[in-house]
């Protein structure tokens, strides 16, 4: 998505350790009109038919989360992470290790809002080793629903989640994805 | 706010110890569609000329921050809790007592996404101790940016924060204020 690239080169800073800095429209303060394009541009993407719900993860997720579930006209459900709030009854759960906290990280789902007669679209801000992403596919196979894609706003093709998610099969559409980034500029893909 | 009293009334449920649950379709699964009307009420009830950015702190602040910038036209900013990510340079911060997570929190807002010149409207999906506003507040004071005022989806309005909030004169609008909930049902203000 040019708009996004461009986006990105005009405003991303490259921090050491290969950290990509958008924090200016993705996941800090969020430029919701360049969001909605994304949402625009999943919802060309993908077969919606039917979809029932928007599944991301908290925090920054959320943002566009909420954007695209406006746009596609059905409901945001969003993954906890542990001990962040009072959850009752039956949880869906999937541990993943989050290399932002350093530290593995428990992701829940309250049963009562997927199940096997849903059908979504998982959408997040970032993905890099894909251990958020791996999570949310488990809690959706967990709860028999069945996934439409994986929609991604930036991908960091020189990790390993993208390709990992592709290999397996899953629908992944990234709106860019960054190939090299360093003091010398960002490269993505297909360009 | 009728709309989110009814909806309140036929999907909330009460727990011990005055927790009341709307995760259906305030913050674990959203109800979009309900947001949108939402947003559109803060934007009868405040003047929002000039506005310049909607204002929250994550996570679940998000989603009703997302779709209230939306409406208004104008980025969203959201604050973040301490650790949460990879913030640089300068910090506004405010150290706030988080009843969810039963400890310190401090919030944290780069100063590059908020400063004088702004002019900003709070939002948040509850409001009890008052804790995470007064953390916001205190952040839009730091920054010298103008406070449109403060936009609340649910005040329980037997804690303290709204009563704070509004002694101290701030523009505080809540959609559904409850004044008591136990086993017996949910009591609203005005009602």
């Amino acid at each position: 998505m040019k708009q996004l690239r461009d986006k990105i080169r005009a405003e991303g800073k490259v921090l050491p350790g290969n950290i990509i800095k958008v924090d200016g429209f993705l996941n800090h303060r969020v430029d919701v009109v360049l969001m909605r394009d994304m949402a625009k541009e999943f919802a060309r993407e993908f077969d919606t038919t039917g979809i029932t719900a928007v599944l991301t993860v908290e925090a920054s997720g959320i943002a566009i989360g909420a954007i695209c579930a406006d746009e596609l006209g059905v409901p945001l459900v969003f993954v906890k992470k542990a001990k962040s709030d009072n959850i009752e009854g039956g949880l869906y759960r999937s541990d993943i290790y989050s290399y932002t906290y350093k530290k593995e990280v428990t992701l829940l789902l309250s049963r009562q809002w997927l199940g096997e007669n849903d059908k979504v679209l998982i959408v997040d801000d970032f993905l890099a080793n894909g251990e958020a992403l791996r999570g949310l596919v488990e809690i959706v196979e967990q709860a028999g629903a069945e996934l439409i894609g994986i929609g991604i706003a930036i991908e960091k093709g020189f990790q390993r989640g993208g390709k990992l998610l592709r290999e397996k099969g899953y629908n992944l559409k990234s709106l860019a994805i960054i190939d090299k980034a360093d003091e010398s500029g960002i490269e993505f893909r297909g360009e």
